[in-house]
């Protein structure tokens, strides 16, 4: 594993550690009457993406996303943005703008905005319903206000006007934003990809995003997920085709395993299933609250009797080619229907020979391991897999290098910001756009933090930054989990821990009996007596030695059990699992 | 994560769980003669490979391999076969026969060797060269006794008459195994692909194949690690025209990322090198080896000169554009010349802007995420890399499904078994073999361990196993890191892990002093002294209302600190950190 040398984790809300001692009371406020753009999260990873643009004293705030733990991070459920930055300056908040309603846009929403003062937030329909849903797993979290917005909405907040113009992605209603400060205009893509044959959804309007362009933007940020990708992403439209190919030909159930946030998908699977007579059974709480939520707010079209509950399904009412599933944990996810469904643990529905199962998802980096264990599962009880690989049973909903010329063509930046993914997409996105005649220094590779400064025709990457340090959530916890905490968990994964317990005569400083040595996830104890025999006398004779009964000592006692039981150890299994001395003085 | 069902690790040499019980002593010698096949490892996985074949009382076994470990097995180096069916049959072993010389083939030989009695190892000039130097790492195991094969040899051991044809891979020297018993011929292909045109390496000879089909195989025992591929695995000399591409393109160094392993891709870029008039540094311990043996062996031709070491590099001396660096490293392993570049710990090399960096490798699942760091480091720093998406730079060293038809049909098996990759890959590769005749019941998808009988012109896959419980490698440990030990490394890296100890008065049975907490893992403590005060007090009224001194008592006390702190902890930040309770008594 390779572990990061930058962004080491940093308690919650610390005081900014690399940003401008000037940043919060503007000494000179003229030479603050510039465009500040911070991006906090999107520029070194694919998540927590969070965007602030400043000016003058006005702030405004694009997406509040969460980001999924790195694989040295045992135990962290997400990490979130750091909005250090913010911290006495909640007034000056404006507003918040979510793009749309994905976890890595979304997800940091429950914790940060008790903190930020809980701003109004700007965003269309289907995310107000999505973001609120979710707002109830968090009690303590606010009730939060809302100003929905669509394609016509033209809003001030301070310094800023905003407009937004829609682009298609993997859930409707997804909004790219229009930025119009005094000193020109920022146009941020949020996830974007341009699909002509969109379904339940309206195509990303290349008219209006042309009219933009053709009154001038200052600078385009872009989605650079999928920028590595030559030509165009699949349209939804073409993932449908390909579905119906997999119910014409499949005899038995078909299990489709998606995103519950993939709500375009749901809407194909729903309406093809209706053309080919099957009804349809929800699973995965995830599936069915945003199934639930989509259809009510009229982004759904459900036909009556098409979905049934569990509950009322009945093999002989409810033949094996009348039936599909649409399910979570395509990715492997621990507790997702898929995985329980695989693994017997479902309440009503087990694998069975002549089961279709599709994954119709990609595969997020570092889940490959897991799923094809899933797969093996699967095909070991009779299923059958049909992935992304074998047929187009999944677009993505990123723009590739071809959609991403396209909009650069019709927004005409001056600048280029590729954003919303690791550092070397970024690079690649922006060798798309230099490709296409932005000019090399005209395109800013950022990192997270790292203060942009645009004036009337003219930016700058600057070598300032605000502090993005990662903020773990754990459990309850957020932040409270240290680098230290992190470190000890790795070396225990690793080689486990051994606890020395030294009882010590107050009176005249000996031991008293048998030092206790408790292991775990070290060696089998009851098949290494003789190893943990050893190592305790070991410890007896370096008690013995060190019959003192000064208060350093035990300090001292401590880090030589440390350190010669360590040596100790690794000379006879080569581990190094973590000692902890403990020195009981009675 | 998807925790395995079956296959639960055990301890090393156990007695057989599942296995016949008359295997040890056959009751019924006619009986017995018929040929049984038991894969050990390579039916449930891409790794661990070792087939052993019975008959009578003789047993060959075919290649040693090492697995690396699951998502589950935190500190585990790797994983060997399991041999507990060979104790007590050490001498019925007539010989071990090495197909070729990669990890997943020889890597537990200087662990199992020694357990089997030390019998001769039949493999080819290059094989035998990496094996007798890996051995060297190893300095308690025995020294190995060779027989060097090649398409030539017809070896007798005992019941088997034993015979090889090459077939191409990575590495030169790869070799299939013709195993004729009194009840027919078994093919074993080991790791293949049909290469026509291979670098420095023998094609395939389909002609042999042909005659040995033509002369009655019982069954073929097929490789399907690519089985899920389409059409025909490409060729190295393809990969080579690719490479050359990138030679005449880049001004800068080039830095190519490759497996020790892979020794026809190092020759390769050597002679392309060489035609372009740039000198090689190697780099990486394994690859240097490696290099070295297949050189002193004659498996590699490199023009004197060509190689320089990193101590005579200079800068001046050998400009950028006459440098390539062959290294290990490019599935982003920890200490590997790639990582080390990538992060400025190599003595000599850093990455600087011109740095072409070649990934010429797949991708082995779950190393995705490490991968993608490395590339941002290595971008970050100024360099381009190009992998196997963008050009061919890598071919696979195994068979696709159009490889694996041109096998069956020379070779025409009555029955087949597909071996050497996961289930769902098995049956795939099974699925393969349908499609062109094999009728669906001759074609044995097994699992480890499974026993198969054939008798003459009849097989069959029996519901009997030997044992194959995973067998743990951890430092000098050898099967001695059991479940349990596995599962509270995997606790303690969640959540971390609450030592309490009472020190508890012999007299009375009343509480000495404050109970002493400490933790790692688990919260900040420094930032949590609230959390811990609570906790502390918790346990002294805990301890307070349970003043009894009965040895019973002990125990009890602990349980109550336990389940009653555990709760507490969990209630208080949904974590659930291992909790030891320590009872001292004075």
């Amino acid at each position: 594993m390779v572990y990061r040398k930058t962004n080491r984790p940093e308690q919650y809300n610390k005081k900014p550690v690399h940003g401008p001692k000037t940043s919060n009371k503007p000494r000179n406020l003229a030479r603050e009457n510039k465009l500040k753009i911070m991006v906090l999260g999107g520029l070194e990873e694919v998540g927590r993406n969070m965007t602030l643009m400043e000016y003058g004293s006005d702030i405004i705030i694009i997406d509040i996303g969460l980001q999924f733990p790195e694989e040295d991070m045992p135990g962290i459920d997400y990490i979130i943005p750091n909005i250090s930055y913010l911290k006495g300056k909640e007034r000056n908040i404006k507003g918040v703008i979510i793009t749309h309603s994905h976890m890595d846009h979304i997800g940091g929403i429950p914790h940060i905005m008790p903190k930020i003062g809980n701003p109004m937030i700007y965003t269309a329909k289907l995310s107000k319903g999505i973001i609120e849903k979710r707002q109830e797993e968090y009690r303590q979290a606010p009730k939060l206000k809302f100003h929905v917005i669509d394609e016509k909405s033209n809003i001030k907040l301070g310094n800023f006007r905003i407009e937004f113009f829609r682009v298609n992605h993997n859930i409707p209603d997804s909004f790219a934003v229009v930025v119009h400060t005094p000193d020109g205009t920022i146009v941020h893509t949020g996830d974007f990809k341009i699909d002509h044959s969109p379904v339940n959804d309206i195509p990303a309007d290349l008219n209006r995003i042309a009219r933009i362009g053709a009154n001038g933007v200052l600078g385009l940020m872009a989605d650079s997920t999928s920028a590595m990708e030559e030509g165009h992403q699949i349209s939804e439209t073409h993932v449908g085709y390909e579905m119906e190919k997999i119910f014409e030909m499949c005899e038995g159930r078909i299990i489709i395993g998606t995103f519950a946030s993939l709500l375009t998908r749901v809407q194909q699977i729903i309406t093809i299933a209706e053309s080919y007579d099957r009804k349809i059974m929800v699973e995965g709480r995830s599936m069915k609250t945003n199934i639930e939520i989509a259809h009510k707010l009229g982004y759904l079209k459900i036909k009556p009797g098409t979905i049934i509950s569990s509950d009322n399904y009945n093999s002989r009412k409810n033949p094996d080619n009348k039936m599909v599933v649409i399910g979570s944990g395509a990715q492997g996810e621990q507790n997702a229907f898929l995985v329980r469904f695989a693994n017997d643990e479902h309440k009503y529905l087990q694998v069975k020979e002549g089961d279709t199962i599709v994954f119709s998802s990609s595969v997020i980096p570092g889940n490959e391991r897991t799923i094809q264990t899933l797969k093996d599962t699967l095909y070991r009880k009779g299923g059958k897999v049909i992935h992304n690989k074998m047929m187009d049973v999944h677009a993505g909903g990123h723009a590739k290098k071809e959609d991403l010329k396209l909009m650069i063509r019709l927004i005409q930046p001056k600048y280029y910001i590729p954003i919303e993914a690791n550092h070397y997409m970024l690079k690649i996105n922006g060798e798309v756009a230099e490709s296409i005649g932005i000019p090399k220094e005209n395109i800013f590779i950022g990192n997270n933090g790292q203060i942009m400064e645009f004036t009337k025709n003219n930016g700058k990457l600057t070598n300032q930054f605000v502090p993005t340090d990662y903020v773990m959530v754990d459990g309850l916890g957020v932040g409270d989990v240290s680098n230290i905490v992190l470190r000890d968990r790795r070396v225990m994964a690793e080689d486990g821990m051994l606890v020395v317990i030294a009882t010590i005569s107050n009176k005249d400083g000996k031991l008293i009996g048998n030092p206790d040595i408790i292991s775990r996830g070290f060696v089998y104890m009851k098949e290494n007596k003789k190893l943990i025999e050893t190592t305790r006398m070991k410890i007896k004779k370096i008690c013995e030695d060190n019959d003192t009964q000064s208060k350093a000592f035990d300090d001292h006692l401590k880090n030589k059990i440390r350190d010669e039981i360590g040596q100790y150890l690794w000379q006879q299994t080569k581990r190094r699992p973590m000692i902890l001395p403990v020195v009981i003085k009675v």
